[in-house]
């Protein structure tokens, strides 16, 4: 059914900076497994964990006081293994591509040494204010750049 | 940036089963725009609705009667204009192709005659005891060519 | 357990204003009813309707362009007969009580005839940019007043 | 406005319970604070926390295995001070009380020193099949029990 195949946790560089969440009660649904609108969420708040801790920077910082828009152009995910409450998954980020005013991120969500869902993500860098793209900042685009790097 | 291109109301053909939504305060973020999972969540209300109203099927039913899944194996947004609280969309629903064990559905949801969100999502049916795919049931199959040629 | 006697719809004002929302998939967790936390969401945007419906003020744009924060100074729930997916609710705003820079609401969600749910919520005037309480501004004052007295 | 007096981290007996979450992006509102029904989520997934760390009880077992149902009678919250993303809470639950099928739980979320949200909510121990109220299980209550003695 999945058109993508899944990876194991040692196609990973060594360099992905990855964090553990755990799949919580009210993330699930009715059918036992994860909410799908949930896995988003999930994949938000680690983005928003990678960027102070694989990229140095403060995220909410970057929306609150730069009012810099980095929400998405394209948000999709792929559903390769069923995740139930009470279960972790360790995701890890890779920073797919950097442009001049998006750049795009993949997420691979594993549980144990397996892919469980594969998410893929185009950031817009905006101004909040105009609503309007803008290029990616230099100290942004500077960190994506090293991060990208050390995934090699 | 976006790589696909946006439709108007006029493509729609006029069969094609629509429904209302406000995007509500709470669906918003400190952007003042709709969070991204909230619309994934938007998206899977109006799949909710459009299987009674426009296949004749109990969407509850299906899952706590008939143990059957209808979860995703792919779901994916393209944001193309952003949404305000407050804001209507009209988002009408596209079955895109049917498979054995799956089908696949195209939402465009429109603020007023322009496409502001695409989504797409791989629906795989599913035992919800055996956590297995199964064949999409006759009746829910027979209903999804039924539409598909009232939307040609 | 509960301390709280329900309520039967005849108990209720003809001019209490009312609607009706149904309980989505979504909303519901793993055994099998609404998740606690979905709940003051549904509560919330029944009452986001309310205020155009019932005050004639448009809920958006007090927050929006007048900067007026209608947030909760205590939020709470009484859980009388859990509420499955699919099923409808008609939940019903009563004004408690008025006060100078706070009201109360209290929210009746029935199943059919019967009280399911029971909301309160001590609602606070502030200003958004201050982040302080500010009097009820006069407009919003009288609606409720003429609410509270057509609800009598 | 608020009928409760915050207490301070001192008040809290050194037996107490606590863990650290973060404000998330995706829980705040247009407002820039927490959406209120979030915060339920967060006290739900504190409790989630604590049921295994405090009590040593695995919370997704007695759901899943022993269909044991600890939902809410009553859930209600006192919102203090403003949380903004990228904020911490500090929260620390405390046991109320115990009764026959229910026992009550008081959260107090702290920001630095001083508490931000107290919430309360009455569990019920229910039967996930027969929809109804059960004796809270001896492991259980003995659990509570202990941990009440710890937080003296």
């Amino acid at each position: 059914m999945s058109r993508i195949e899944r990876i194991r946790v040692e196609d990973l560089a060594p360099g992905v900076w990855r964090t553990r969440v755990m799949i919580r009660f009210g993330q699930c649904d009715p059918a036992g497994i994860v909410y799908t609108p949930n896995y988003f969420d999930i994949f938000n708040s680690v983005i928003e964990d990678w960027y102070p801790a694989a990229l140095g920077l403060d995220y909410h910082a970057l929306i609150r006081d730069r009012r810099l828009g980095v929400g998405y152009a394209h948000a999709s995910a792929d559903f390769l293994i069923p995740g139930f409450m009470g279960e972790h998954l360790d995701v890890a980020v890779v920073v797919a591509n950097i442009g001049r005013a998006s750049f795009g991120l993949t997420l691979h969500a594993m549980k144990g040494e397996e892919e469980a869902v594969r998410g893929r993500f185009v950031v817009v860098t905006t101004s909040l204010d105009a609503h309007k793209a803008v290029p990616i900042p230099a100290d942004l685009k500077a960190a994506l750049e090293a991060y990208q790097e050390r995934c090699r």
